[in-house]
């Protein structure tokens, strides 16, 4: 099947009035008045940030990293606030690659741009490449005009934020590797944690809510503790997370509870990265409205607080700061 | 050197104020009013769209990579009508590439930002890959409201223009490639095709031209006969094509003309791509004004029309239609 082909049969039928059939080589966007335009990027490598399809299992399969490119770039975009667009996509696939993967790969984002309406794609270009498959997608969202939530605003008093339970997608890579877990979870523990990895939920939900509260936000892609000292970056400010406050879902506690070292096990979690909850600090005043958004279905968790100075700080209960080492994920 | 030294040193200075400062994960545009938004995204593979750092050559250099990058996507934009506003993008180097290369691939990219102002970088991802170098850029411009040329408005009756000249790339492309050149070409005309190679000049300079006068564009990127087939496609025409009247650069007809089989040769520069000229359709009306636009050092030609039918026919002085086979690049 020629690239053609393949855009024609299974890509334009994904396409937005924005993307002009796939038969031109643009996008023409026009930007809805009152709303400034977020963009984000991510790009994804075989075998470096999904299996290879060499590799048997479900996250091997062509929809599932598809659904996943997706996925962790609209969570991108639910760290500012912002409500997605479209999408423009660069493929490079390796030459050798069978006609079933790339019909799967389109499959996943036919099932990804339904999940989440009325994101549409909006152009991109198709490549061969003599090495592993890489993947990459613009993600195009919109923010009422002066407020998309930046990395940069967090202030000392704040407190900080956290969505969700961190840990559950690094146990779900760690069975999608094929790793041993041990001790053996169950059955269901494995199913949860497999899908925090293969469709994590970008929290587009909390839109409202980072709008109306929050100084500053990241979603954890590279480790909480990474993502973490991003803002304190960005903001100038340091962050003091309290070790003991950050939930874990109750397969991981309940995994992580078992292990000869409970500290180590969830501070490597905690390092782990791709769990694209959203870290966010807020002024002491939201506190309660925060509060009340919690649920334990989706829970909102007060974490730490952030403070003059720089860097992040993870202190246990007893108040002292721990060691994390490195504490992130770096690309290379 | 780390993923964050290497935004933080080497990119971060190319950012515009789009791009926060490379700290945060998106990008922030605020749209011109009364313009519409022309994405468009262009991927290269290293032994696909470029040589390999391996091979010898001045092409094979990471500041000539960036700049051919960001020159073709330009050549995108040139084709809409746009003006080029920045660009995010997306970088998978090989996990050996030297350091050196990478420091080379951001001059190239400073060097193409300085030749196109405003051109600013908004943003991107910088990854790992165990393969060859992949390089991706999504290029924003701009155009009045209800401006931008699109690939589908051409009508029967319609001329058909061309920028400049064809095959200049096409015979820089053999000389990086170390392929032999017969009969030996004099040192000025290597350097005029390698140039023309190395750095396309995206046609944005015909902008208003475009707007005032063209139904439809593309930019001979994967050859004049697969792109006049890509404007047929969109149109739903058929493009009319004479031999004789499409010009050849002095280097390259003089090229052209010592080969055995004067045709073939010329032919297979028609299918070569990597023109990054400008082909348009426009109104018998504009033929005046289009020609009085033409100059030797920037030539605009008229080569056809548009027909009923579909497809392109290309057609030697007698008038009878030349078999050129597929015509032009498939990516896959």
């Amino acid at each position: 099947m020629s690239e053609f082909d393949f855009i024609k049969t299974y890509l334009a039928p994904l396409a937005g009035p924005e993307g002009l059939g796939l038969l031109d080589d643009a996008a023409l966007l026009y930007p809805p008045a009152g709303h400034d335009l977020v963009l984000t990027k991510d790009t994804m490598v075989e075998g470096v940030h999904f299996p290879s399809p060499a590799q048997k299992m479900g996250g091997a399969r062509g929809a599932d990293t598809a659904e996943r490119l997706i996925r962790t770039n609209l969570s991108d975009l639910a760290a500012k606030g912002a409500t997605p667009l479209g999408y423009l996509l660069s493929l490079a696939f390796p030459r050798d690659m069978d006609a079933a993967y790339r019909a799967a790969f389109a499959k996943g984002l036919d099932v990804a741009q339904q999940s989440f309406p009325p994101l549409k794609l909006f152009g991109g270009d198709t490549v061969v490449t003599d090495g592993p498959m890489v993947v990459s997608a613009t993600l195009i969202g919109t923010v009422p005009t002066g407020g998309m939530v930046t990395r940069s605003g967090a202030k000392t008093g704040d407190d900080i934020w956290l969505s969700g339970y961190i840990g559950d997608s690094a146990m779900g890579l760690k069975h999608v590797l094929s790793q041993k877990i041990e001790p053996a979870p169950t059955g269901a523990d494995i199913w949860h944690w497999e899908e925090a990895y293969l469709r994590p939920e970008p929290r587009l939900d909390l839109r409202g809510i980072l709008r109306s509260h929050a100084t500053a936000c990241a979603d954890v892609s590279d480790g909480l503790l990474a993502d973490c000292g991003h803002i304190a970056r960005a903001s100038g400010q340091g962050l003091s997370l309290n070790f003991g406050h950050i939930s874990l879902s109750e397969a991981t506690h309940r995994w992580v509870y078992k292990q000869a070292d409970v500290v180590a096990a969830k501070l490597a979690l905690l390092s782990a990265g791709d769990d694209y909850e959203l870290v966010f600090t807020a002024p002491k005043t939201s506190r309660a409205a925060l509060q009340a958004s919690h649920t334990k279905a989706k829970p909102l968790t007060r974490i730490g607080h952030v403070t003059d100075g720089q860097g992040v700080t993870l202190r246990n209960a007893g108040g002292d700061a721990m060691d994390f080492g490195a504490g992130g994920y770096a690309h290379f």
